[in-house]
């Protein structure tokens, strides 16, 4: 019997990534202009945001011992791609002619392409670059409308939905991980494993978002408040609840092992825990040691999920997340949504407005949901399509379905 | 025989880390606010001092083969919380109620937690992670109470004794490392070994502290003045003194090979000595020439002390130094030391003043030492408590004391 | 037969080295002075830039599997030589009596290394550090050289050459190289492999230049002009250039591959060529999808130039260019002059003034490719003198030549 060898993206992957930065240029040709009157303050917040899309999302899921060339190579193919397709479709619901580009507009892409790269890190391993790239249209598609739609419905304002970009991205990811579901296969796919290197390698990416963390969670904020006592707090409370959320991650994990030992997936996974809930509460906090205490609970949900759904998600509601995306970004995103919830309830006066707020507040999330559910199955759906040529079960999770390798030395 | 395990660290590392965090989290609770008039244009310097102390100092010891996911993972666990117990003691020693968080205030955190990753450096791969974290709170503490202690006794103000960070760390750790001195195996531990790639990502951290060690310098200085002239001037020196002290190090790293070969961990350790010299001056230089002098004697220093002074150290004095840190920070900080003195005494027109300048500078070196010795070797004996069930002999240098391992590729 | 060992270094590097830092301090104690009257706004831009050529080269070239330590370690050498020497030959050329340290000064040193670098990407592998060296500072010595020689013959802004570097520095490497063609052994060395790891460290690199080009290209702008319009149409032109040249890099791999394969190397060198070719420019661009479609043809042209060109150079012209420095800088610089010259002309409204650009225009792309070419050979010439050491055909690509390999473990 021949070698079976992964289906050829010869036909596929080229026509689609170049047809689309044909329509982008075209689009931006006609509709885009670049910003005359503009300030670059804050070039630097933006620059710490663009390295933790390229630099720490590129390297986060290089854990996978046979699959680091597909980790990094696709995140920037995703990434690059997401990010012209955000501006594209702002410009397109929201803005009247001509769009314009400007730093603010750079940083609201980026977000959309983080959303994006969110989803992805359930889905990496079992799909090919070409249904990689359609999921991240779609996502980034599903996310601008959820915002327009709260923004258009609801009338609230767009930094107090810009951070939904975790739920909507882990809930949209599990759908289609769950939609594409290999019978036999999974959970545990034969070269789903790590080597000590390539873990250091993931480590890394996941150093870059913990560190720069604070500019993700106030770099729009920046751009719109020219009142620095916001982002400023948004930028301590990050930074306290990284460093508690850290500290707790990996107590934690010697406490789940009988025998005390770390387990450096969950420390990897579960520091970030803190800075996605600081973020999903879009609120400043009235003290410090609030944003710690979130830090703390971030980081005791996340490695609980890790521990205890991760595994029966995979086996009762056959969904295998490869990045553990429900324990790093789903819950810790809801718990911002109910810490938003309770922040806001004592601040109101009156019972009235309260209650109106929690209704809102309900909504939102609700609406937000419904969306990525939605999304995330029509994706899975879509991509399940022989069309895109997805790899056999035994390519999952193996560079060489996709990748030459020329001129390698003996030992690889 | 049974085979020999590590001891379990699940009794004792969770229960010190959670108890830790909350008690910090309560102390915020009661003590600490967020400033909320504030500037951020100083963000950048910030995130490159962050860079420096959780991915520089976290990949600095990745060099040992077998002790990557420790020398990363604890680095951060140590970092996360000595930042915040320098918050917190520096609020209950010096200021008044209520503590405000600034930028200036977590660089300040960051330098002291910079403080304790170089004491942590001597010991490193011979202690578990909680005989690290007392160690770090220990070293934290002395390190603000003899900072107190000069600016009460002396009137010295901060940004002249901050940098004694260098000096401070390097002889707390070398005392501790003496104290917990291993009979019979020290100096050459079995596992202390490197491979290429872990070279490599070791060299990469000490890029990162390179690169980013005039931020280092001039961040506090940035936060305290609105005069721009200091911290340009200690950036440029500092750049100008990293270059020569990175090429003195190359070249004389060939010098003392007997057939001319480049030693990685010469390069490694040496290229940021002309960093730490020229911070431990805390002056501004007058001519950008003495800089890259003092630049040139920092490698030069640093080479020899590596070549001679640190195999002399292990077999005299018996203590193992595993990172060089007396090479690297400690004897680049006592040069940077006396070109203070003569920098200052040059300007001085009268003798009176410069004798009382002597003084003075003379006193805050002997009270600084005297404390870090001491409090070392206090550190160094709780830490030989049985209490914190230390690695066996043959556990040192070895990840799989502290780590599980699933799922590893079957090379690995 | 007596193993043959590489030829010791040990009589050559410490003595050019030092000798040369000694002259450098000399120069910079009479003829240096730091600047004090200075604003460090563009201090974060500068630290971008600073990233790039330590962090970004330093890793690039790590891809050879024998020859990481000698990849970073030479790197870092010609770096921080580089710097200092492109310093002091402004200043000698230059400026008035006594030079001054800025930022400015800083990023144009920063720059002129990044030149050298790129000439040494071309030769690494297949020299020693001292003629690294030496080609370094005979590089930047003719890269200024003619930027003065452009400025004091035509008038021309030195904002308006600078960008050449691309060219120059790619055109010397190659001239270079040619010179020191090794017969019977080229184009293809023993030991010139990858392995797994080695790339990834290698696309670390390549990302990190990836990531801040959009500095790269502005920050000289930021230092000369106070007027934020033209650095953030650079900003935003590159960024958006970055992007597209990514994803055509990506397509254009797999579709040149018979079995739809990506080729790592193909991606990591032509995701920087939109970079190159927006810099190149040295323009504004009147409308963002200009730019993109500058982003688009660069990538064509580079993984054309890769695919095509490289192996035909090889046998053909006999040169062996080993970090495919022609496809990633010397062809899309050569099409940012191009734009440059249609964006010109489309602005003119007389066409005396449009011919007198163009005739302008041709002059200095032909002085730069007479002056770098020549220089190219020259350097050659004198880099063959055996006087320098040059390592066997047996020990290219090899860091054993070079390096001390102590306490390695034993799968080393």
């Amino acid at each position: 019997m021949a070698p079976q060898y992964a289906p050829s993206l010869r036909s596929r992957l080229p026509v689609v990534a170049l047809l689309l930065e044909t329509i982008f240029i075209l689009f931006f040709a006609f509709y885009v202009e670049v910003q005359h009157i503009f300030s670059i303050t804050f070039y630097a917040e933006f620059q710490d945001v663009h390295v933790m899309v390229f630099m720490g999302f590129g390297f986060l899921s290089t854990f996978l011992v046979r699959y680091g060339f597909s980790s990094t190579g696709f995140s920037l193919l995703v990434a690059a791609l997401a990010v012209q397709w955000a501006i594209v479709f702002r410009v397109l619901l929201q803005l009247p002619y001509p769009g314009r580009i400007t730093i603010e507009r750079l940083v609201l892409a980026e977000m959309s392409a983080f959303s994006s790269l969110i989803s992805m890190g359930v889905v990496i391993g079992k799909t090919n670059p070409v249904q990689l790239l359609l999921m991240s249209l779609m996502e980034v598609t599903g996310f601008i409308l959820n915002e327009w739609l709260i923004q258009t419905l609801l009338k609230v304002k767009l930094k107090h939905i810009i951070m939904y970009l975790h739920i909507y991205g882990a809930f949209f990811g599990i759908m289609t991980s769950w939609t594409l579901y290999r019978k036999g296969i999974e959970p545990r796919h034969e070269k789903e494993k790590s080597d000590r290197k390539m873990t250091l390698f993931s480590f890394f990416g996941t150093l870059f978002l913990w560190i720069f963390w604070p500019s993700f969670n106030s770099a729009y904020l920046l751009n719109k408040d020219m009142d620095f006592a916001v982002p400023l707090n948004v930028i301590c409370s990050t930074y306290l609840a990284m460093a508690v959320s850290a500290v707790t991650a990996i107590a934690l994990s010697v406490l789940f092992n009988p025998r005390g030992k770390l387990n450096m997936r969950h420390v990897q996974n579960c520091i970030l825990a803190g800075g996605v809930a600081v973020g999903g509460t879009m609120s400043t906090f009235p003290q410090p040691w609030v944003a710690m205490a979130v830090g703390l609970s971030a980081g005791i949900m996340s490695t609980l999920g890790h521990q205890y759904i991760k595994p029966l998600m995979e086996i009762v509601f056959k969904c295998h997340d490869t990045c553990s995306i429900l324990s790093v970004h789903g819950l810790p995103g809801i718990l911002g949504w109910f810490v938003r919830l309770f922040l806001q309830i004592a601040n109101f006066d009156s019972t009235t407005i309260a209650v109106r707020f929690t209704v809102y507040h309900i909504l939102i999330l609700l609406i937000t949901l419904a969306s990525s559910l939605t999304m995330g199955v029509i994706t899975g759906i879509i991509l399940k399509w022989k069309l895109w040529r997805p790899p056999q079960d035994r390519k999952c999770f193996d560079d060489q379905a996709f990748w030459k390798f020329p001129h390698l030395a003996k030992h690889e």
